[in-house]
């Protein structure tokens, strides 16, 4: 008998329908004989609604409004997790759902972004040991002034792998609307192929890239505790994709596969002195704005790569900052090569070149590490590039 | 300076305007030097949708579906909470949102129609103390065993007269979409005239026969505490109905209103002997189903009436006792007239009788109290019979 947390994200969960499936199948886990703890995003859409009630009533720029904005947030899971207990308990199962505060999931103080810091797990020990399925409200946790807090997009799977480390789960199985994590992503890539077994740190690197299966909390939470991550789909019955210690398969190809994302800005700043650029990331940092990659050319001149998402915080530092120049460039992706020891094969680096180049896709600039290999693309050529690279590294 | 609860139904929070509308009232109130704790309902039409998610998906038959159905409807109000917090905020007020279990709001153990039992007033105190305003999710509770619960339909309204109570509030301001209590339901007669002032206890008679403008329960809370409760629209800057100890006015006419209520059923059961009569009451309580009144007419022969929204539970109850026979008709409603010694005046009866019959309405029965007299008639004819005795009776 295996201990299993099961999450179910958003798509999973879409209507009463689809909620109804899930308990199907949870059902289907607890007849194999296996122990299941489920966790579960709000339903499809429901979160971005509540961010843009939240957004037609007020800024956020303050941490009390933040705290605001976590509360609305967090209801649309409590909905989903009280929808599949019902589901559950309509089948013969006694299920329980289990809200942030009510575990509790306790977090840093900050909101909006928080970091889950403990999970007391005798409460869920004890509902298991009573025979009753846990289903908990995946992205929320509780903060020691027993405020309401989210964990940021993609929080339930942070919430997953951290409820399966507290309970020492077997597995930790993220039920998706995809099959797994793919060579590249399949609707631009036909020919992309399933990967069966991923380590942690090639999974984190997918994870990075945009490919959203799989947030990449969750992944670091696995490799910190060691358990298993299985990547799959809800409407399919099939294994999907294992991320875990080692990927056993000593024959894999050198290369794993094409990530790419376009939630990316560049960003480039002049600044008057060095104390202006010290401020400057001193208030990204505070503003916990996350900087993806620094190219500082000159003393007074920083090329950045930023999220997407951090843009309107970006713009409203930089409107209290009038010494700052700056440009910001939306129009571009990153493409980026998965594999082993990239570092050290210059060919493949030549290869790349000359396909794009073929192709009259221009690489913008490109960094490398030991196992990825990523290149900046005009956002219009992302689709092109990824096909590219993967006809030319994988099939 | 007064400390002022004030309460916004679902009509007044409809959607980010209104709630911004509200947020300007609240500043005003404050800027007026009082001190405001305002409690919320959900947006108008969530709740239907978050009952009818959970009616898509199961029945509501257990106590423990009725608990998730509980944390699925108590999220309504955690997000208006939440939004109105923000957009307070937006306008310079430090306001911050606080959930049933935070407060705590403690209620009884049961689940969908909880009884308020303590409100720790501390907190509010407290964050009152540091000019904080809080702003509280109406409708819902914890009990003992950490759990969601909800005050039921109206709960709001409730929640706001607990609040009241605990932190001794001067007054507890119901905003709803109608000026006050009419003499009559103003769609139905246009010469329906608001009521300034009325006792609890005529308020309670309008409270339930269908006037939804204020629920019982909190009116009796507020006989209990002694506070007066104001009933106003939050759309007009006018001072609706007050409810208080005393309807002062001396000189006030002998009949106050009339109300009706056409959420009401009635059935009447056969039983082949005592015990089967004796156990379906029982069955009737043990499944909070509410028996409006009780004609028994010989041995084995019940007539009653009970609310058109536990039709589904007395069915089921049905369906599993044989023996009884029974009919169920729902094409009937009750219109009452609210007044002052009633009982004693024969003369109405006789007026009412005389007049509703030359209309062609048929009195299917009456019943009288010291301040209410009620008369079933067809639901078809309910309009007709409220115009007549409120052109009768009043104006």
């Amino acid at each position: 008998m295996a201990i299993i947390v099961q999450k179910f994200g958003g798509t999973s969960v879409g209507d009463s329908k689809k909620i109804q499936n899930v308990a199907d199948r949870v059902v289907q886990s607890i007849k194999d004989g296996d122990q299941i703890v489920v966790v579960v995003s709000a339903m499809a859409g429901v979160t971005n609604q509540l961010a843009s009630f939240c957004a037609g009533i007020s800024d956020l720029n303050s941490e009390s409004k933040l705290a605001e904005y976590d509360v609305a947030l967090s209801s649309g899971e409590v909905v989903t997790a009280a929808l599949l207990a019902l589901a559950l308990q309509q089948r013969g199962v006694d299920a329980q759902s289990l809200l942030g505060w009510q575990l509790p999931i306790k977090t840093s103080h900050s909101f909006s972004k928080s970091l889950v810091q403990e999970i007391d797990s005798e409460l869920l020990i004890r509902l298991l040991d009573s025979g009753i399925t846990p289903v908990i409200a995946g992205f929320q946790g509780v903060n020691s002034d027993g405020r309401v807090t989210t964990l940021g997009r993609g929080g339930s799977d942070t919430t997953a792998a951290a409820i399966s480390a507290s309970i020492k789960a077997d597995y930790c199985d993220i039920y998706t609307d995809v099959e797994g994590v793919f060579t590249a992503d399949p609707r631009l890539v036909p020919l992309a192929r399933k990967i069966d077994l991923l380590s942690y740190q090639e999974m984190l690197e997918f994870a990075d890239m945009g490919a959203k299966v799989l947030h990449s909390r969750a992944v670091q939470i696995a490799m910190r505790y060691d358990f298993p991550i299985r990547v799959m789909s809800s409407f399919l019955n099939a294994l999907g994709t294992t991320i875990t210690k080692h990927s056993k398969n000593m024959e894999s190809p050198k290369i794993i596969g094409i990530a790419h994302n376009k939630n990316i800005v560049l960003t480039d700043f002049k600044f008057k002195d060095y104390k202006a650029m010290e401020d400057l990331f001193a208030e990204f940092a505070e503003n916990d704005i996350h900087v993806e990659s620094i190219n500082r050319d000159t003393q007074s001149f920083v090329e950045c790569i930023i999220q997407l998402g951090d843009i309107a915080k970006v713009q409203a530092i930089l409107d209290r900052s009038p010494d700052i120049t700056y440009n910001i460039r939306t129009d571009i992706a990153i493409v980026s090569i998965i594999g082993f020891s990239l570092k050290n094969d210059t060919s493949i680096f030549s290869k790349v070149l000359s396909s794009l180049a073929r192709d009259g896709i221009e690489i913008m600039s490109m960094m490398s590490s030991q196992i990825k290999l990523s290149i900046m693309v005009p956002e219009p050529a992302t689709e092109r590039a990824v096909k590219i690279l993967h006809g030319l590294l994988i099939c």
